[in-house]
């Protein structure tokens, strides 16, 4: 039987990103997001909710632009410190010892360590009520090599992602197997 | 060294969550989708993204609500083949065997199998390429009392969700730690 928790967030696996972005001065800030998810396949684009509060939020209106560094479990001190301050107050670069690099293709900076960097130009902002959607379009992703398989694309098994579902981090589990293969034992299209 | 990919989609563990929808005539649907992700904290919201082909976009802009059903992974079968074919062609319902259950607060219905559900109302669309953003507000969320943690909330470890990347499913792994503890070593607040 099925109880009603009333209207909450769903403690669900949500991914673990961090963004980077520049503020006026020109200086490059980091913060740890997990409202996040892929929200267009052409063009490629990405949705990540910030709360007007943060930083990031107005360093990402004003310069338009943004990195999504998607990082490896090994970084987990330095990903969990990037959500429990703010750019507005500390140098976050300087406190976990993280390099940042300025992106050849947007107006933001990323991170040099983590494996996988997505260049994003802002496209479009929902307000929602606590949290403001900015949906951002991928210019291109960068992949470190020895996170890549054969044909250059992120291998997720090298990079490790981390989940995070009810403030707690998840490891990524193992592959079960090719979307569209276990449907057939219910459905043979002709 | 990284390597640029282009601007593709990236291949990142995304959720994997079944739609649930009533077309104009009453008939119920259901679709599974991976572009979506929590959007809002305030009102609680999550975002869907769907290509305008799918009958489940109709259906929402008609009936103005849906519900998300979070799977577990002993109903892999029937999640890849709700993913495989159109509503607008076949009774998923008679072809997986699920059970449509009307939802009590919002126009749609919800899948009697699956351990958690969420009553969303249509607050925004987006249209952003090939895909068209929903948000739903949360309404109410149900959980199935096997899967819920002594507070009643949902228990990933016994919901077994499933995740999504590069078109290959994953188990969601096991517990690293909470949030704001790990970040201790390199930030301590005064």
């Amino acid at each position: 039987m099925k109880k009603s928790i009333g209207a909450k967030i769903p403690i669900y696996p949500a991914p673990v990103w961090v963004i980077g972005t520049y503020d006026e001065a020109g200086n490059p800030n980091a913060m740890t997001v997990s409202w996040a998810g892929i929200c267009c396949s052409d063009p490629p684009a990405i949705a990540i909710s910030l709360r007007q509060s943060t930083y990031t939020y107005g360093n990402i209106l004003k310069r338009r632009a943004f990195t999504v560094n998607i990082p490896s479990e090994k970084y987990i001190k330095e990903i969990d410190c990037l959500g429990m301050v703010s750019g507005r107050n500390v140098d976050k670069f300087a406190l976990t010892g993280l390099t940042p690099v300025g992106s050849k293709l947007v107006d933001a900076p990323y991170i040099k360590e983590f494996p996988v960097i997505l260049d994003c130009k802002l496209l479009n902002i929902s307000e929602i009520g606590l949290h403001t959607q900015f949906i951002g379009q991928i210019l291109d992703i960068m992949v470190e090599e020895n996170c890549a398989d054969e044909k250059g694309r992120p291998d997720l098994l090298q990079i490790k992602p981390l989940l995070m579902a009810n403030l707690s981090y998840y490891h990524l589990g193992e592959i079960i197997g090719k979307c569209y293969t276990f449907g057939k034992d219910l459905y043979a299209p002709k």
